[in-house]
């Protein structure tokens, strides 16, 4: 880590630039957001535009021209990032200096490091916190590397249960489905997170408890939902007699009561400087990656996930991906006034990885103060979701072609089928049609259409951003994953605001105790503190 | 049907009242709206107040004291639905008169009968077109059950593929799930929707061909997606020296090319009138749920689904559920400006309900222009989205309670695990801890919290609607699916705009054919139409 003096200085240097709504780059874009680009007018949505607006990176490329952006607009937001240091802000984050913290209050006043989880390669970053974090995670590495080769020996175990909610959940699903084809034939991964008893129950009646490893992930190792499911399976292994010592793993911070090989065959750690929703490429899912897919191939999605952590450090942002996608969606959000964002993934393996991303996103930039504790004087993160397409097409898609809000999609696509086995038919294979749909929906959504028949007029001039890559592989997968975390911390950055945080979760936590203090104190015949509220709540459900 | 002259007479009727933005209640409530309610306010969110604002309807509780509204604003709400004539249209709706209409211009002009598909009971409703469309429906419901007796005598199927996508997936998907505890053992539902061929492949590697039923399910007969992914199950069959149409049954519309029972083992029919995206109560959702659950449960499911109809039809809007929450809506969307609205089920079978929403609600009511075919002054359907509680607590909900946009929730919960199998720990249940979070941030979100650090500060004052029943069986989810798609109509009525076409899905697919005849070109070497903006993107495609 920098030293505190380094660090003040650093923060100095933050504390000097002007806010975003204080930027002069913030100024000029409103001034271009009274008349923006119409992508419905004769000519602008041209082939030419269409070829220009185009960046590589880490084996994707991204089509922009289907944003209501100008050349003017798009300078007017690169100055917007340098007058941010939003490169800056990535360098320290990527290095391990303090970026999760807010000024003058107690806050989590630490690093954000999972961008070390994967920087185990070639050339690492040189910070002292980022050196020291990818030190530790090598040390797990060796042990899940121990592990799994003992565990593929033995061939006693060949299903998981992975119990874990939020970022412990979300991410490792989204990634095992991304990698349908991947995945070993002769295991399977289940996950419960929810503290719905029906949860646990739908899982109980698939799996053979004797063959089947637990893993148990919980950052704090005092998760409620977590700690429930985790005794309610327990005592479905003791009901078994089976010993759950010799079944259950935990993935957890060092010290936790989870951290304890008296109740876990092994323990795995994670760090408190690595989020929840930031823990898809930790331990988080490295386990059940290797287990249900293989080592070698999560070693695979760490790289694609480490070389788009390299593209985000890239000063031109017209490379750097994730900046370049992070100044367009602010456009979008802070300037054009969309406050909704879609994505959709024109492959079902993906289908959950919207979900995650919601999570990712929401919970990062759903704030509503700045890094000096003032309220934001401008609208922050966005609300993200999505469903695969072509199905979406015949969905929601009504609502974002001729609805009353414009929602800007990112439409994320694929040359060739993960599984390798395609269909032709009336000459085109089936994934031709899907590219080719999500082709004509960018097409038609900017364009729009006229018409005599009002019903049938299309206002168009609804923006799109493209995500190309030829095939989802693990590499393409982990790049995927550290395109979206990068954008969002440029956001972040941008904004001013705490991306690392989420004390939005707490008020329910506190209040839903309050309410189980009544269950509980009726349950035991006794007096709870009083709370009158939750008391007719109670009494409302007993009467349904 | 009503003659000519009694619609000609009904039409005058509505074209007669003032269009929504002209009502004098629209004027009321944007007074109103100048000065909403205060949920933060001392003393606003009071016991009395949560006791008092309860309404029950076909084994339903719903608690509406979360939201943002006086007195005189229900009151107003209420002058709206009379001023815009909600249950007049609704009888309408249900007694088979055309609602499907944009006036003036060419239209699909016909009747919206979703609600005959399960007014099979006692007492049903006596309008024309709606005792024809039941007529039908029995003789549908006869050839199923003697079907499905048929399949179950045999014992040759053990499982079942339904093809489909849209209205034709997402619906019967979301309740075959939503049945978990109730499905039989012995059989398992499979779906297929995706034009991407890895959803065939993902498939095919976990079926037995020789076991299993294809449904095939297209009301024009004609889907791209269902036709493509149709042919390839077909190839697959024959590939395995299966006959294809020992195998295959269709539903779809008497006449269609899929009306062939020399391609299909059985066919059983849908009609222009009950759209895709309102067809989970028809033979769509019928066979699956007869052959995945059961055909007694499925019937159950009905009753359910035609008690909440006859809700519907009640005259205090305080007994009418669906009313009730379509005027809570449109208070939350049009007069406080929330442009999108989560569904959190508080129960994890549920976790494919929100997607159905999301398109049964985005596409009839994602709509720009009413039923005179002028643009609409005002938002119509909102965004809508969600995932089960509690685990999207541990996602987005930090935007939901810190985030700088407000948006409504409606909070789904059951009273028993649908199960029946619970877990006690430290003093109360999962099915208790499950239903103390939704008390809790229904409480959180209205009141907020006060704190010194601003980090920690919750404004409060965002609203949520309450929806509660005993336990999810077949009863209760038919009731919970006609709730929703009642609300979903009384809110088109109410806007004045037409909830029964989707124009808006036109055009993608006309630009996909266009992109389709480059690739098709391409493949055979022959020149197709010009088209530059594809050419373009397809050469990317080839470079990416």
């Amino acid at each position: 880590m920098a030293t505190t003096a380094e660090q003040d200085a650093r923060k100095k240097l933050f504390f000097e630039m002007p806010s975003f709504e204080k930027t002069a780059a913030f100024s000029s874009l409103k001034n271009y957001a009274l008349s923006p680009l119409d992508l419905t007018k004769e000519g602008v949505i041209s082939p030419e535009r269409i070829a220009k607006m185009k960046a590589l990176a880490a084996g994707f490329t991204c089509l922009y021209g289907f944003e209501k952006v100008s050349d003017d607009v798009l300078q007017a937001l690169f100055q917007l990032a340098d007058q941010r240091k939003a490169l800056i802000q990535m360098q320290a984050m990527q290095s391990g200096e303090v970026v999760n913290f807010i000024e003058g209050v107690e806050s989590e006043n630490r690093p954000a490091l999972h961008t070390a989880m994967r920087d185990i390669f070639d050339a690492p970053n040189s910070g002292k916190a980022a050196t020291n974090a990818r030190l530790l995670v090598k040390k797990e590495h060796e042990k899940l590397k121990k592990f799994i080769d003992e565990i593929n020996v033995q061939k006693r175990f060949s299903e998981m249960i992975l119990i874990g909610i939020g970022g412990s959940e979300l991410g490792p699903k989204a990634l095992y489905n991304a990698l349908s084809f991947y995945q070993r034939k002769d295991r399977q991964v289940h996950f419960i997170g929810n503290v719905d008893p029906d949860d646990v129950a739908l899982t109980l009646g698939s799996v053979d408890l004797k063959k089947t490893l637990v893993v148990v992930v919980s950052k704090s190792g005092t998760t409620l939902e977590t700690a429930t499911n985790e005794e309610f399976l327990r005592s479905e292994y003791v009901k078994q007699n089976l010993n759950p010592n010799e079944h259950f793993v935990s993935i957890t911070m060092p010290g936790t009561p989870m951290d304890d090989l008296k109740r876990y065959k092994a323990a795995f750690y994670v760090w408190d400087y690595v989020g929840g929703r930031y823990s898809a490429t930790s331990m988080v899912g490295a386990l059940l990656l290797s287990f249900g897919v293989g080592y070698d191939e999560f070693i695979d999605l760490l790289k694609g996930a480490h070389a788009m952590d390299l593209v985000a450090l890239k000063t031109d942002p017209k490379e750097n991906l994730p900046l370049l996608s992070a100044l367009l969606g602010i456009w979008n959000r802070n300037f054009l006034g969309y406050s909704t964002e879609a994505i959709i993934p024109y492959a079902q393996v993906l289908h959950r990885f919207p979900a995650h991303l919601q999570q990712c996103d929401m919970e990062s930039n759903g704030k509503r103060i700045d890094r000096r504790g003032e309220p934001c004087a401008f609208e922050t993160g966005p609300i993200i979701w999505g469903e695969p397409g072509t199905n979406a097409q015949h969905s929601f898609y009504q609502l974002i072609h001729q609805g009353t809000n414009i929602i800007p999609l990112e439409l994320i696509g694929f040359i060739e089928p993960q599984s390798g086995h395609d269909f032709e038919w009336k000459g085109t294979t089936s994934q031709e049609k899907l590219l080719s749909n999500l082709f004509a929906q960018a097409m038609g959504l900017a364009m729009g259409q006229k018409n005599a028949n009002p019903n049938k007029v299309f206002p168009g001039n609804r923006p799109s951003l493209l995500l190309l890559a030829k095939k989802l592989t693990p590499y393409a997968l982990g790049a995927l994953l550290s395109y979206y975390e990068n954008k969002i911390a440029f956001q972040g950055f941008i904004w001013g605001i705490n991306s690392f945080d989420q004390e939005g979760v707490q008020l329910g936590k506190v209040l839903a105790e309050k309410q189980l203090g009544l269950f509980k104190a009726e349950h035991e015949g006794q007096k709870a503190e009083p709370f009158p509220l939750g008391e007719t709540l109670l009494q409302i459900s007993k009467q349904v």
